[in-house]
């Protein structure tokens, strides 16, 4: 049991990014007593104005409370953070929201528990202006559930909170693969939205159909090639490799055509390519999951 | 006006692929005098069995309705059909609902044209499965906006119909530029699912996470994406083009760890390394669809 109630049990937050900073003001906000650090010292003051007790040093500030929680560009400054600090950090709780991987996660993990510190790796599914309001949530991974357990209605003011794992990696992954889906979302609309913008076509005007299609088959087709990687079958009635492979070339040729660089999509044919040489011309797009892996 | 009333007009179809097929049976089902030809005549006989009129020769389809559309795997397999029926095709309309880019639509339109043939060329924006069901739409564009208007009502037994413009090219310029944004989601889920697969997280456990994240990103970045566009400011304050560079070397060393190939994210780096380089970190992932323009 925490020593002070959850709902003002003291905090810290070190790197006061953008994302840092929401997540200090979201702890401000729901009541706790809140020390923030930055590299840079000035951005403490939009924090210490909303009632945050800012710390000259990283150590001051990790001193001040249990649960120290650390947002930075990279887990490499991370590490160049907290290393020289590992004797204030002994028996406290370090939530690290740094996006990174899960190897990273892991040695950062080793490196705590041979120092006596209790790691939770984090992962934030939301942009700062989404933290603390519905539907933002961090994922949450680390070998000592109790002690997450202990901080969890702290942290759940910052954002839901949805616990993955005891392999501290696993925060990471999961973080990981959907930011590659929204990267690769990413990627089709703002080459869509160069297709359209090359023809006049309004982009006010298109995004809507945009929208809606990529929603209407996010929900038909993420499902789909789930289901065919649970089950090993990936033959399909709907729109299989082959036929894809087919259709490919008018993309890259309209890109082209229309004055645009083909690179982001070219990938994509040679992975088309390859399903079909490979026997898979039948197979829907759950089979592109397997032939990522590498030979 | 059309000879017949518009729900029992006669039409034919040429290819009885997927796609022609379920075009061809919700024809049939709405009362159209439907006649079919394809290349492989056997595929003629389950439409035959909902009451179709099956052709011997392509010749002897076209003569049959005032309205025939097309659906072959490529344009340059419609140019080999259409073209040596050119007389028979005389004072017809053919809607062409194969996909292909803007310029082959422009130019087979530009081909009827000289040939006294209306052209309208349409862009499928559903699975065969959708055929006939809410949600389904078809894009159609071309030179003759009475023509297209005179075989709406028979059009709109397959799809809704959304009409784009009297440029022939837009409706594959649009059904291209919707279909990448699908491909690039495709990119991310196939390397999303690599990702979790490759640590033993079970794919129907995932699934639902990656749909609901896809999704809040689609609405939450395609309508600022083309917002970007529409008002050349793509200053950002949410997720810039500099963080996302810096982040982004963290999934390709989580792909290279989990024994993934990284070959489909590789150009996003080198775009995100670009984009920063040339002056744009603090902009936004509108700015991305400018930098996908040739030099
Ligand atoms: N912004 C988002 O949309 C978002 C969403 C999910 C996750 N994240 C993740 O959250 C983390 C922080 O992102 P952000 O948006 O807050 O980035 P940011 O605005 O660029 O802030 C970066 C922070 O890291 C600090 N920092 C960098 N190098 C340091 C070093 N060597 N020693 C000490 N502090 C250092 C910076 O301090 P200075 O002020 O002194 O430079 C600043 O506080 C990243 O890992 C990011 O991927 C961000
Ligand atoms: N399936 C989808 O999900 C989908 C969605 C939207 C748009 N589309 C588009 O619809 C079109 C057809 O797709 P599909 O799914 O029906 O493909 P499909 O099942 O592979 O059928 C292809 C059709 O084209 C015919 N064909 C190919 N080459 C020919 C040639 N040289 N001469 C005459 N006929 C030829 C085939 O005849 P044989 O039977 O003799 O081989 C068959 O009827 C494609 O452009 C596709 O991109 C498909």
């Amino acid at each position: 049991m925490p020593a002070q109630p959850a709902q003002t049990a003291p905090v810290t937050v070190l790197g006061l990014g953008l994302m840092g900073s929401a997540l200090a003001a979201a702890l401000l906000k729901a009541g706790h007593a809140t020390t923030v650090w930055n590299r840079t010292a000035s951005k403490t003051g939009p924090l210490a104005a909303q009632g945050a007790t800012p710390a000259d040093t990283a150590r001051d500030a990790i001193e001040a409370a249990p649960l120290v929680i650390v947002c930075l560009t990279t887990n490499d400054h991370v590490r160049a953070l907290l290393e020289p600090e590992a004797t204030a950090l002994k028996g406290r709780t370090v939530v690290n929201l740094t996006n990174g991987t899960p190897a990273q996660a892991r040695e950062l993990a080793d490196w705590a528990a041979a120092h006596g510190i209790t790691y939770v790796d984090g992962g934030i599914m939301a942009v700062p202006q989404m933290i603390a309001t519905p539907g933002a949530y961090i994922l949450y991974s680390g070998t000592d559930e109790a002690a997450f357990a202990t901080h969890r209605e702290t942290l759940s003011a910052l954002a839901d909170t949805k616990w993955v794992g005891t392999d501290p990696g696993l925060a990471a992954l999961y973080d990981l693969s959907l930011l590659t889906g929204m990267y690769g979302m990413a990627m089709g609309v703002a080459q869509a939205l160069a297709l359209t913008e090359s023809e006049g076509i309004p982009p006010r005007d298109f995004a809507p159909l945009l929208t809606d299609w990529v929603i209407a088959m996010a929900h038909g087709t993420i499902p789909g090639m789930a289901e065919g990687l649970a089950t090993g079958q990936h033959l399909t009635d709907v729109s299989n490799l082959a036929m894809n492979r087919a259709a490919f070339p008018n993309f890259t040729s309209a890109f082209t055509e229309q004055g645009l660089r083909t690179d982001l999509f070219d990938p994509f044919q040679d992975l088309l390519d390859r399903a079909v040489e490979q026997g898979h011309g039948a197979d829907g797009f759950s089979r592109l999951a397997l032939l990522l892996k590498k030979d």
